[in-house]
């Protein structure tokens, strides 16, 4: 494992750990835990692991549209991805889209550039605060 | 009309401009547009401008779920609201929530401290990048 940043990542990418299928019973394994835990094995070691932070959190007000994925960063708009599902590609395409954002100056995704994973699906684009 | 602000407010509500129901006609005054304009006029004269500045944006991702409106705020949650209707009361309600927002240290808005037009029709709430 690499050792930790010695600044705190300016990005995050966040996964919803209780999203789950529509159906699926509640006291089953989430599939957005699932999702979660394929990420941080790959991000443990990953390099872009001092510009993206993992954060693994209880909503994002997605919950019709299970697997949800976002992004935020310093003056760039904020993404929220659905309907992703818990799978090794998924969890190295959200990498890949977390290594875009965070080295891109606008933060903009454009579909066409997106890892396949994530040219679908996307619930939200917030502009960030400062203008 | 009240002075422009000195500083730059740190909060920001974004009114989606190009929002319109289904089947609405493209080529028709759109209800995003609308309901930025009754805001707009709100808060022009509105105490809170000083916290919150307003931005009329092209697309929010939430088309389907025409009208849009977020907030955005340093280490704060961004939200985006959905289903909204051009009215005057959606327009007071919008900067309620906003002033709400911007007072809150968490900027975390509960569902029931809510104003009544955004109880419901939540799309997505992104943490924010600084945890």
């Amino acid at each position: 494992m690499s050792e930790a940043p010695s600044t705190l990542p300016a990005h995050t990418l966040h996964i919803c750990v209780t999203c789950r299928p529509k159906g699926a019973p509640p006291e089953a394994v989430r599939d957005g835990r699932l999702l979660y835990e394929a990420v941080a094995t790959l991000h443990a070691d990953w390099p872009g692991r001092a510009q993206v932070a993992l954060n693994g959190v209880e909503c994002m007000s997605g919950c019709d549209r299970a697997c949800t994925v976002a992004l935020s960063g310093p003056g760039k708009p904020s993404y929220l991805f659905c309907d992703k599902t818990p799978t090794a590609e998924t969890a190295a395409a959200a990498l890949d889209l977390a290594a875009q954002y965070a080295a891109s100056e606008t933060g903009v995704l454009m579909r066409g550039d997106r890892p396949g994973p994530f040219r679908s699906g996307i619930l939200a684009k917030i502009p960030p605060a400062v203008l």
